[in-house]
């Protein structure tokens, strides 16, 4: 594969949908199959970045959902310039945890912020770069919440209603139908085993395209 | 006066204007006269925009312009509905070091953004609260810059280049061209009890139209 070739995949679901496991076993899976690779996160993936989710995330702030909004686009601008051009320029396949479709979802369809306005600023923030795959890992937010609540942890977006959550589950369904080509929808309920199996199949599709 | 009718007023100019100097007598000016009211600044003013100004002054890192804006807009987000609004609201006076005209001014004029995207999302993150009353403290910055050095101050915009501190004098110039009532545009050359005399009296007329 020639540099500049490979794709850029993001990971999406709600809490608890079990994201971390299956990151990394895609990130082994693309070691064994010798794929370049860059694995990073959002909010966070670079100093500033760090700065802004250990803000984002302090549980003894009250943010206003616009504010939200604009930590998230901040880090977002920072990580596409600073890290994920620079890789997908040097030619290794990208696979961020969590991205634009995030904010879709948590400030517009859950918190309410007019969609319009975030897609405004989500362009200019993302300069444009768009994934070519990105995996949902949908879940009840019940059963997400219980799993989270089980491993003890729970930062200030994790302790919001499960209203809330269900919103930004409907939201990212919601985006997945417009752009079905773009999104791979898995059913977060099933084994690690099978949707390591399931997500692995089409990122091999993506790479065969992207080749 | 009634409650909900004081004005809002904002400083703007260059790094080592002398800005913190005359906040300060207007504060103790208004605190003579009796007049209710709130100093505050940008970026900060609340405890998520004090960590937020944390990460912008921060000179380890290395901030894209871009993310640098969306940062000063969640802070200034919180600000506005946290602590300007309320204040207002509650019949005081509302004094704010810097505010979206700095943002036009540095991140427009300075770092070559383009201004229709900073003005839409500035006009989203103050939800419409403008100044009555603009004071600009204009000085040549190879002289502003001059005194920071004095003061063994200097943070990371302030360490930028001196054609940077040109274009956003300039910017700042060309703002208070367009709104000419707004704005009170002062030589920061004069001494400091010339300015507090020339801002008092101005501030006397906007608190008895405001009246």
């Amino acid at each position: 594969m020639s540099a500049g070739t490979l794709p850029f995949i993001t990971f999406e679901g709600g809490e608890g949908a079990g994201k971390s496991t299956q990151l990394a076993r895609l990130a082994a899976r693309l070691e064994a199959a010798g794929v370049p690779h860059l694995l990073t996160k959002e909010p966070g993936g670079t100093a500033a970045g760090d700065q802004i989710r250990a803000t984002l995330l302090d549980p003894a702030l009250d943010i206003d959902p616009l504010a939200e909004f604009l930590l998230y686009s901040a880090s977002r601008a920072q990580l596409v310039r600073e890290v994920l051009q620079p890789a997908l320029e040097r030619g290794e396949l990208v696979v961020c945890d969590r991205y634009a479709d995030s904010t879709l979802a948590y400030q517009g369809y859950g918190r309410g912020l007019p969609l319009p306005f975030l897609q405004a600023v989500t362009a200019e923030a993302t300069g444009g770069l768009t994934p070519a795959l990105t995996v949902l890992l949908d879940l009840d937010p019940a059963v997400g919440l219980a799993r989270v609540a089980q491993r003890g942890q729970a930062d200030r977006l994790e302790r919001a209603d499960l209203d809330f959550h269900r919103r930004l589950r409907a939201g990212f369904l919601a985006l997945a139908e417009q752009q079905p080509q773009r999104w791979l929808v898995l059913d977060a309920g099933r084994s690690a085993d099978e949707l390591e199996e399931a997500i692995w199949a089409r990122v091999q599709v993506t790479l065969d395209t992207a080749d």
